[in-house]
């Protein structure tokens, strides 16, 4: 998985302290954690065409949560940037093997496949629980001094 | 993941259906599904690395299954062949945050990296709870003619 998910599950997190109506841009957004702005920015654009931010243009212009955070999940944010491929690709192996019937999905039929397929859905059904509203609670929780000093970065104070 | 995960993954469940003291020579293996023998057999070095199979030199030697396949999970071969690192590593990001603790280990303290961590231990669950025992049996009552051809061929019959 490319560094890209963590710097997005971070920066998207950090966006749900930002006051409503503001936006923030992409060199704020990455000299948070000192990342190189032209990549984030590209993992931002992902997150947009994804729908989980929006970008408003101008000199006070920026990114904003597209959508409430109750309704963002990390496997939203996870899928923007690494693709919804699972990390088993099935290749239909018995397709080569002896007795194979040309006309049968084996990504159906293998027994494997399926196996390798329940295993990511595990993981999927995990990270689909997960919202960045409950992280940001979470946050909040153990956390209580975090959020405010977010706020006032994002901010630019 | 590598195709190396789904070689290995049906060759060790063929092997199931091998008699009791036969092993088969890597070059038959890769026969079985087309695979080139010199990178199949890295694959098998890796699975006798990790204890899953083991090989017997000689004119009649070749690889069998280390123990018995109720005590080889889907997991133990995706590690053998995948390593044991989580698909989402943390850099810990936070690390470079504002009011980051040099002393702080974030890949604990950080509820991302915790989330991630927890969809890696569903999958790993998943995986771990799925034997070439019962995958065995799961074949034999879904295609019941196919451990015979499978024997056969690993006998080179």
């Amino acid at each position: 998985m490319s560094e890209g998910v963590e710097w997005a599950l971070h920066t998207c997190l950090n966006l749900t302290w930002l006051p409503d109506g503001q936006a923030v841009p992409t060199g704020r957004l990455a000299a948070f954690y000192e990342l190189p702005p032209a990549y984030l920015n590209k993992q931002m654009q992902a997150l947009a065409r994804a729908g989980i931010v929006s970008s408003t243009p101008g000199p006070r212009g920026g990114f904003r949560l597209a959508r409430e955070p109750e309704r963002i999940t990390l496997l939203d944010i996870v899928v923007a940037i690494e693709g919804a491929d699972e990390a088993f690709r099935c290749a239909e192996l018995l397709k080569k093997g002896p007795g194979s019937d040309p006309a049968t999905d084996y990504r159906q039929a293998c027994l494997i496949s399926q196996a390798m397929h329940r295993a990511d859905l595990a993981w999927r059904r995990e990270l689909a629980g997960q919202t960045l509203a409950g992280l940001k609670a979470s946050v909040e929780t153990t956390y209580p001094d975090a959020p405010s000093g977010t706020t006032d970065r994002l901010m630019g104070r």
